[in-house]
């Protein structure tokens, strides 16, 4: 706990906050070092206990109070920020949206620059800040219907701006003042994994934290990436597409979360088109330091001997470590190796009455199990008879493109099942890449003018069973579908049920029309 | 039948031709006056009689044939065009998606002119031709796919570039030979509804398929756009994009399809803020001649009285009049009033072994219909007991945004259902819209700097069942998802089984947790 002074702000004494009271109010908060108010939301005439403290408001708690308070039970989160929703809008999840949209947009420009009423951008960089700017002046906004959500549509009970301290695992200490429940649901999430190298400290090095939170100049012409997974990726793509040269740095091999190798390879070889250098097996050694404590290049061992990168920006995107030390030591809840809270699938923890939740009890690190896990551990407190298991869920990430997937790819599906058949566009032809397929919005541009451009996605499909087992897309649009075709694919279904579906043409999944060309067939067919 | 010299190519007499072989030699037959081939594909060897001969290979006669074969049929496509796939590729559905996403990026790059990297936009006009012109070079590489894919994947049957010839219900006539088959099916679509006024044939007055085959100019500054329907608004916003004044004379009202007041408010507003006038209750009353059969001016009548636009460019979407007239006087099938061609939900015309298929048999005209009912009139041949009825489907159009639903609206949903919940995204509040939510890809930019313009979303929930019972969005990247939705929806879906889905965060359809944060409660609320 820090020793500042703090004053109650006690919003239950005013009118409702609408959205645009609370954002200048959390801006403030966050900015102004001398702004020391705890924002106070507890209905202190409610003569019940809580059912349940959620030391964290992120998605996890948030989303777990929320159900709680849905099914009559009463909560309280307490969370250090003067928002709600956690780090996802501050400065995790939601940044590289924006950040994602910049890449696909500057991807589209560039391969059309001077053409159309594109702007010609032939060898010129583009503002990194600017966006980084855009990003942290715009979250509050998010952070704002939060607060008001929370508040005003879901009658939850919170105290914000103020770091929770476990006493045991009934108490909590927040603000000086003390509050029981009769469960403590810990939901205090991760942060990035911090690089491990001489020079790792210097201005210039950033996670997808820092960047948004401490990012104060323009970076140069060359970037460097450490890391191969979901976030190196993303924010990566983006560097490079500002027109910055622009280096993975992979220990071992880049996006080796992708399972199919066709895909996979569609990828990589578009990442590598737009000028991204991937350098795997291999390691960031040293950060130098230009004397005045910045960033002036960097080594990095690789299976080519060692290389000198001149660089002032380096980006590392090396996993998560769980926020987990306060409930160890003052718990003793009991951790897996990589610090995350072993959890039973009812969220609970080694300690009675104690839970976890979100990014806390490990990977996938994902919103919808953060949010999920909140509502299961709600349920579970309040009666339910409750079962929660997240090894199977649909995925995304993105480059310039969207990725999507679900399932097992080609290879494991062909290990697995035997025969197997494969719908998938552009078809396999002599010439390959070079048609003017998939196509749909967003990638109408390139299939007409550059269609190799324009997005990959493949169905596999068991023959014998007639049912998906895998799906693919890279492209754009095609992410939402995702959600709810998976929905379909884990009750079963089929390359013939695919075929009766109601396409919304062109639509970026074109698994209905390319199915329905082959369901008629006793014995399928690839396509 | 024109009375060229027709010569025949037998393509099954050489070896398989490549998508990029079919690229040259389609583009020849459509281009070249001189090349009259007749594109040759079949199996003369084969002895068995056709199950049926398909008059027209567009999406309708090219999906029920791959069918047909795929169950072990017969089958002989006869296509006036060197292609298949009909229209759709070539003048109709497709390039309304190039011509969006021209929408959606110039709506983009103007919100943002002259800022981080956009083009200065500020009162400049862009082309209209030059993206007509790319689509119709870029038009051949469909049209390869489709022969390519329909002959060597698909091994169908087909005589393309030659109109065929009804003689009888077994008979047609195609380049002076004449085939006979167990069955004929009309798949010959619909043709865009010509404007009733004086001047309607002057040059410069379009529809979506003169405007892709006839344009020859770069319009002037004002267009005047005819129709309030998903066509006249389409192309209308792609217009209005380019800078261009841009008129729409509606008879009544704009988008009536639309039957969520709230989504259509939206709908309408944005495209009202990106500067489109829209005149309802009015009707154009002639366009005018420069005295060279060019296009000066229209006279329209409104409510305040008569009002002359100077226009050299008139674009009309009043819906299409089916091709049934050849069937009707060959064969004497019966006709509704509007023209279409009656059939049963087997696809039965009135005339023995006459089947008919897409947009011949009415509304909706759109690519799921056209390919289920050709689907449904193979397997009906091939034995197989069916029925087809396409009374509820999901729906989509594009603005300057895409705009997807199903379900109905909340006016009918309280009239049917009484209680009804509502979850939508910006939320109830006294800020409206000016809230940075939905968010998600391609409108994150919007999200952060311009926050009404990132979209509206809405689900609708029968209170007592928990039932969805419409869902409606605008914005992007949803559409592909209401595809898969809406089978959930037909199976019942549930705000609780909403709940349990996992998101793919950031979602373009938030209806997953936003579900999550209200199935908690018993009795459901608003959110």
């Amino acid at each position: 706990m820090t020793a500042r002074t703090l004053t109650t702000w006690d919003i239950r004494k005013q009118d409702p906050l609408s959205i645009h009271d609370w954002g200048p109010e959390i801006d403030s908060m966050l900015e102004d070092p001398d702004d020391q108010r705890v924002v106070f939301n507890v209905d202190e005439t409610d003569p019940r206990p809580f059912d349940a403290i959620f030391l964290g408001g992120g998605a996890a708690g948030r989303f777990g109070s929320a159900y709680m308070r849905a099914l009559g039970g009463r909560q309280l989160i307490i969370d250090r920020w003067p928002f709600l929703g956690g780090s996802c809008p501050h400065n995790a999840c939601v940044p590289h949206h924006l950040f994602s949209e910049a890449a696909a947009e500057l991807m589209l420009a560039r391969t059309f620059s001077g053409q159309y009423w594109f702007p010609d951008l032939e060898g010129k960089i583009t503002s990194i800040k600017e966006m980084v700017d855009l990003f942290r002046a715009g979250r509050i906004a998010p952070h704002a219907i939060m607060n008001f959500q929370s508040k005003e549509q879901l009658d939850l009970e919170y105290i914000l701006n103020a770091p929770g301290r476990i006493i045991d695992s009934h108490t909590v200490e927040v603000a000086g003042r003390v509050f029981h429940a009769n469960n403590l649901i810990l939901a205090t999430g991760a942060r990035p994994r911090p690089l491990d190298c001489p020079g790792a400290d210097l201005h210039g090095v950033y996670t997808y934290e820092s960047l948004v939170e401490d990012l104060d100049y323009e970076p140069g012409d060359t970037v460097v990436v450490i890391g191969g997974g979901k976030t190196a990726v993303e924010y990566g793509c983006f560097f490079q597409a500002t027109g910055r040269r622009t280096i993975f740095v992979v220990r071992s091999q880049l996006l080796k979360l992708l399972e199919d190798g066709e895909t996979r390879d569609y990828v990589i070889t578009m990442m590598k088109e737009q000028g991204t250098e991937i350098w795997e097996d291999s390691l960031l050694t040293e950060v130098h330091n230009d004397g005045s404590g910045k960033v002036k290049g960097v080594t990095v061992s690789t299976p080519n001997g060692t290389e000198y990168v001149e660089t002032d920006f380096v980006f590392h995107g090396l996993g998560e470590i769980p926020n987990s030390e306060m409930a160890a030591d003052a718990l003793g809840v009991k951790l897996n190796d990589d610090g995350t809270i072993v959890v039973n699938p009812q969220m609970q923890t080694s300690v009675p009455n104690v839970y976890a939740i979100g990014d806390l009890i490990g990977t996938p690190m994902e919103m919808f199990k953060a949010r999920k896990s909140g509502m299961y551990a709600s349920r579970h407190i309040m009666g339910e008879d409750i079962h929660y298991e997240f090894n199977e869920f649909p995925d995304f990430l993105h480059t310039h493109y969207e990725v999507s997937w679900f399932g097992i790819g080609e290879e494991e599906a062909r290990e697995r099942y035997g025969e197997v058949t494969i719908i998938k566009m552009p078809p396999d032809s002599e010439d390959g890449w070079e048609v003017a397929l998939p196509a749909t919005d967003r990638m109408m541009l390139y299939a007409f003018a550059k269609p190799r451009m324009s997005g990959f996605q493949k169905l596999i499909i068991a023959s014998e069973s007639r049912r998906v087992v895998g799906a693919h897309h890279v492209g754009a649009g095609a992410r939402d579908a995702f959600q709810y075709l998976f929905q379909l694919y884990r009750k079963g279904l089929t390359i013939d049920q695919l075929a009766e579906m109601d396409e919304l043409f062109l639509n970026p999944t074109h698994f209905i029309q390319l199915s329905r060309l082959r369901a008629g067939n006793q014995n399928l067919r690839d396509l």
